[in-house]
């Protein structure tokens, strides 16, 4: 019941993307220095935020990747289910019809709080907020 | 970021034995049967469920698995973590030396609320209260 690194990644490129003045772009080398991320798995994870709308890339001489007016407002569990797809906690919480025991199981109704209580967390922490928060934290005082 | 379906028929036998009477033991079989999961399958769960002291194994003709008293006591928290370990959401939170960039990054206290959130519903959600509500919606009105 771990994210995936994909998604703990994606997180901080949204994060740095979103410290960037708007309309500034930065080129894969230069995000995967600041984020810490090997340039080549850090170009599998733009493709899929650029899949999802959130992250536009650039080509050529100034090319690079920006944040989409869609990636400015995405949360934390905008990105992750960007890259893994639902946030899913348990296999009963996929569709009414992913475990036949559902509605006799009194696991059910706890998996199903839980997962309310996760994303009430992670679909209410914006990305641009966390960008201001570092950016003030890394501002001289 | 999903329960291993390991920890998912861990509870669901775990929920079994509870609605047995106190000293009351079921076969692999029985308990099989009773919680749909395959017997090799069931059998390294309730391996790593003695191991946890969580349950008892007793071999012979009237052999079977029963409830330890910290079975009896035990959420679903502590089931999860007999079979996958601690629920760590991500490798950040694991330990003061895990990831070198908590300190400075702004997505660390989201996780921490997330699990914080997660563990809040799981560990306060003990199995016998779960098989008591089984008993009842199981019992002729």
């Amino acid at each position: 019941m771990r994210v995936t690194r994909a998604s703990d990644y994606a997180i901080r490129v949204m994060i740095q993307l979103a410290t960037l003045p708007k309309g500034e772009r930065q080129s894969l080398p230069a995000l995967a220095r600041s984020t810490d991320v090997p340039v080549s798995f850090l170009a599998k994870i733009l493709k899929s935020l650029s899949q999802a709308g959130l992250v536009l890339p650039r080509r050529g001489a100034i090319g690079g990747f920006e944040l989409l007016p869609k990636g400015h407002r995405a949360t934390m569990r905008d990105v992750i289910e960007a890259v893994e797809g639902p946030i899913i906690l348990n296999t009963c919480l996929a569709s009414r019809h992913a475990c036949h025991r559902r509605l006799c199981c009194p696991a059910h109704p706890v998996w199903k709080k839980a997962q309310a209580a996760l994303l009430a967390v992670l679909g209410t922490s914006p990305i641009a907020e966390l960008a201001a928060a570092q950016k003030e934290s890394a501002s001289p005082t």
